[in-house]
């Protein structure tokens, strides 16, 4: 987190999620994933060794894979009929998302560029977020 | 996030973490986790069905095994030689907060306090690490 | 597989997933799943004996966990923008699925009733996807 | 399902597994993850991208483990020795199945044939089950 | 290791598995975990807590699903033709330890002495697996 | 386990582990999955095909991560603050050994001198280990 971040907020609390449910969600936890995405596809972009280009796809994938789980956590425990009704758009939003996160998305490419665009579609759930969590 | 943490910090880059290595690693990952252990341990105080406790009971030590998890690959992947050099303190730090993730911690009580306990650890290492960061 | 999907299409191959994408989809990964959850729900109820339903309680969470996983990847994986235009109630049919497969519903709950009405929203999707792939 | 099988036992609900037990089993979750790897196989060798087959290779050690995981829990959770009593092969039959399955078979090869052989006998075995069901 | 042990058997390798295969394999992976299922049934018996035995329960029932996992390797990917007919019984001997760790066994019960026969059986094939390394 | 050993020490216990706990603990668990990554090294090293030498990555990438989670638990859960107090070196020991099954050990390279290393560090923290048990 950003210094100043820390300053302004110092009671931020943390959210995720569980099945309890625990009521705790963030959709930092995705976020954090698809970075190491992108870090991925940049670190394989520089690096010409088969084997290391072997090991940053593997890892892609399982990285990917957290991206998804996140999500549709978000989408199937956090979010309710409520937030489907104001945000009509909410479930394609989340269907693009994790289509970014798969095949067609950032397990089935190396390029940092898609990462990104799973990264701005996250930005946006996370938006829409805390705009229900003020709510 | 904060609202206000949001406006001032607007690139903020997300952390995480993989072996590749990505070089992503963010402290929040456990946070996020512990504090869905606290937060099991209040539900569970509040709510006498044994069912509900059986639940509560197998999803906090997932959660509290995830905890370990995202401590330990800080502890061995993020932190190098130089930091445990400046910070002398840092292995015993790690042992300390590992261990009141597991059986003799949040694993092993429904105690909020304990799981508080394990938060609080983890706020000194995030303190550490940001501070390495910003060297 | 629905009756008459069998009878006009004697040699479909069985079908799954996976992201690389392999092509193969099954909705009755889903629904074993759910027998299971519903199997173990009337075994529960005929057994009073603490620790079988303690054993009860952990093995339906994770069979429970198997169904969403099943029904995510179906979503986000099988289905594609056509499939949603042509059934603009798929997006809800799957959150309301993956919702009765987690905390509010057979997760949260040993009534086999919850697991047939899971298993009834399921034989909906199952409905759906075979249509979708003898167009 | 055997085409025989089918015929004279249209109601039969799908059926897999768990260690309660459940009592639910299918051979048809081996069959699907089988196919799965079959699927790979064909598009391994019509995409001569290396990226696409590194991910092929991966996706097909996890399918094929799956395919070994199914199957050892018929072998050990289904069937009983009077089922062993009565199909004296039977236990060859799930070794081969299983060794079909990994390093000397649909694991360390990339060719559709050997995942077809997978898929033979994981038919052999799925004609016994349903005998066995029906006896 | 006992002590003497390690004097007379300073260079002994130790031993495992893989499926690529690596060539190493041991019957003590699953032979630790069956004595940790045991020592669970000891603790078990001796405490009366009730948040103490559904920790013991879940645990155990992940050893024992361990024990399963590593048999099942040993019988599938070290065992091979000449082996099963060298020694009739021992597939017979491989589904019996692996019925001992399921439900019908250490899964579904407490008693450490069904424990104790899940490592007889393990012991058998033990001492099976070590004539073959020799011969 | 070697014939001599066996002959001299026919009681041995094996020691495991769990976070009950139940007070099983091996280091052999750690050794053994090194042991496998040492010999995916050499396996590599022999074999020129590019998707056994994909495989062999993947593979290896699983073993060396068990490695590391073996020794994270003996140092979180098996060793306590006295243990720490007589053997200063050891949380040094254990960073540095589980540095050596990650990404700038055992995960990272194919060198078959590299995994050595790591057992060399293994067999190190055995040697502390078992001595703790005989005090």
């Amino acid at each position: 987190m950003h210094v100043l971040a820390r300053f302004f907020a110092p009671r931020i609390s943390v959210h995720a999620h569980c099945d309890l449910p625990c009521g705790i969600y963030d959709p930092a936890q995705a976020r954090i994933e698809a970075e190491s995405v992108k870090a991925i596809c940049e670190k394989y972009a520089g690096n010409q060794d088969a084997d290391f280009r072997a090991r940053a796809l593997l890892i892609k994938e399982q990285r990917a894979e957290l991206v998804k789980h996140h999500l549709w956590v978000l989408w199937t425990d956090y979010f309710k009929p409520p937030h489907f009704a104001k945000y009509p758009g909410l479930h394609q939003l989340f269907n693009e998302a994790t289509k970014l996160a798969g095949a067609t998305g950032a397990k089935g490419s190396t390029d940092a560029g898609v990462a990104q665009q799973l990264l701005d579609k996250i930005a946006e759930i996370d938006k829409i977020f805390w705009e229900t969590k003020q709510a």
